[in-house]
């Protein structure tokens, strides 16, 4: 029987769209081989939303999204908006999709593909056994708490509730049960209330998971030791503002940014998958972007909210065996080695998936 | 004619008094040499003061700093008092003595020495010829501001004054002036109300410095480049905790955290020195923690606090020369070398300043 899944395709901004069109080839050539439907709807949100219906996220938008099982995301922003109010600032497109779908697991692996190491700004031997997950709260804490502002100051409340640190401490346990049993949850309790209830309720949480092991670390601690040892980790659990920080520390690791997927789930199973890099206004509209982060973006979407795993590894095994070969986009490529289009290194991944058929 | 400084010593916990006593040793030897009166007095912070006087920062302690010209701290804090109420935690000594003695400026610069880049986890050619400085806002923001807490849920105030804001920028653009004449200006104005307002202080300022060249630039992307590219940056200045995990971050880049100094310091010249580096109680007592960043720190007490500038020069030059010599402790010693206790450390940075009368 085949499967049927709706998909909403928001290209958003920069290269945005180039990347969402190569992983959208990926996913159609998934669907055929697999014998799913995939059926897409596309809908504009970020700087693209702004320039069209003056509203970083139309109702549209948040319509279509809420008929679909996921929603595939390219980047938003660029320096057109960078000086627009904060309610038409592209990035609003992106806080708003998150609060009003309840994303509040945001998922950030981080895995070295040997092939990339030379990119790396780390040592071989430190970054070469990377295989971390970073878990941020997304739906709560200093971006979302009241903000004041007058004259003479400025304030933003970080607030969590019980429940929401629950519910993605659990998440975290849960994937670290599924990897290799190792929880490090990140907090500044020895200085915020809201980290001495998160690790509080971590400490809870722990009894119903004696398999996993767990570990508490200081925010500036694990700023450090991602980088001196980041083979260390495997499952980082942590708030929202300290995991927008420590993921775009992370994804420096493997020297290789423009691979780097990420997930931001419910609890069920819908999510909004998008690349970690950004809209690169710089190079949009080339043809030369890398949409390795946006094809294991797909990846993820198909293992995460339609439980598709073999799919799923077959895309990220295919992806692996084209750097295997050699062939980089313009922003891995080796000195002396030709850079490969956005429509040439997918065709590679294709053809990948296609001989193994 | 001769000049008198009275320094407060506040030795504190596991490496602390060791790396301390090296510190003044070399201290000393430069009050012999350049003719200085440094009167040295002894006290309490931490969890030796906890242990002695139930309190981590004791008012006979606040009372000395007050009479003094500046403060040189070792490190607080270690696993016996991990599980003290917060009130009786070492750190809260820290906390306590920065915002009594009004120490908003926390200066921590990071600067590659050639013969310690092998132990960094950077490629050479990335740390080679980094010399940054960060400046945090060390007395505001959410350290400080209203924490509240019940059993459903918990909340810290970010909180900034256009004053608190003004004098740390302020502080930043005349560091810079003496640099290399950059600042980037660090916040997350695309988020926080208190960054929107960092930002807009930061671009008023600037037209008071021509001379210095400023950018803003996000937390996120700054946790990266920090990693990929830290020879961009020259004095970097941000919040309270951005400048915690930051500072933390930057300190790995040179593969040397036990040779890292800090400044702490107020708009008089009054300041508290004190190594990067934590109390290291796994190794305390053993003679053989680095007192590098300690002697360091006291560079920089004389030059903020003394202004004694050749007198710092000296001290900075011998720590380096006895590194090209090839002379480290156990924390930095390369495969096959004999690692110097603390002490033999401290006698070659020491003859290293008397061959130079
Ligand atoms: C664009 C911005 C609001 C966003 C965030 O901080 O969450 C981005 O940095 C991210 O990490 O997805
Ligand atoms: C001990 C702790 C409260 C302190 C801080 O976060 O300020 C420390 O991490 C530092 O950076 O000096």
């Amino acid at each position: 029987m085949q499967v049927e899944k709706k998909i909403t395709v928001l290209p958003g901004d920069g290269i945005g769209p180039e990347v969402v069109a190569a992983a959208v080839r990926v996913l159609k050539v998934i669907g055929k081989r697999y014998n799913h439907d995939f059926q897409l709807g596309y809908a504009a949100i970020g700087g693209a939303a702004i320039d069209q219906f003056n509203n970083p996220l139309p109702d549209e938008t948040i319509a279509m999204c809420d008929e679909s099982d996921a929603v595939l995301l390219g980047a938003v922003g660029g320096p057109k908006w960078d000086n627009n109010p904060a309610e038409l600032r592209p990035e609003l497109g992106l806080l708003k999709i998150r609060k009003t779908f309840d994303l509040f697991a945001n998922l950030r692996p981080v895995k070295a593909f040997p092939s990339l190491l030379d990119s790396s700004p780390l040592k071989r031997e430190v970054a070469e056994n990377v295989d971390l997950m970073i878990v941020r709260e997304l739906t709560g804490g200093i971006y979302f708490g009241e903000k004041k502002r007058n004259e003479e100051e400025a304030s933003d409340l970080n607030i969590y509730t019980r429940h929401e640190i629950e519910r993605i401490v659990d998440n975290a346990f849960e994937l670290a049960r599924l990897r290799r049993g190792k929880l490090c949850s990140v907090d500044k309790a020895n200085v915020l209330e809201t980290s001495r209830l998160w690790r509080q309720i971590v400490e809870e949480k722990k009894e119903q998971y004696p398999d996993v092991v767990v570990e508490h670390n200081l925010v500036d601690s694990v700023a450090m030791k991602l980088i001196t040892n980041p083979g260390h980790y495997d499952v980082v659990v942590t708030d929202n503002m300290f995991g927008d920080i420590l993921s775009d520390e992370a994804s420096v690791i493997t020297g290789s940014l423009g691979v780097l997927p990420s997930a931001s789930i419910r609890s069920d199973s819908f999510g909004l998958y998008e690349p970690v890099h950004g809209s690169a206004p710089e190079i949009a509209g080339q043809g030369i972007a890398n949409p390795a982060a946006t094809i294991l973006s797909v990846a993820m979407m198909l293992q995460y909210s339609f439980g598709m795993k073999e799919e799923a590894a077959e895309i990220e095994r295919a992806v692996s065996a084209v750097f295997e070969d050699g062939y980089y986009t313009a922003d891995l490529v080796k000195d002396g080695g030709r850079a490969l289009t956005t429509d040439e290194f997918t065709d590679k991944v294709i053809a990948e998936i296609d001989t193994n058929f």
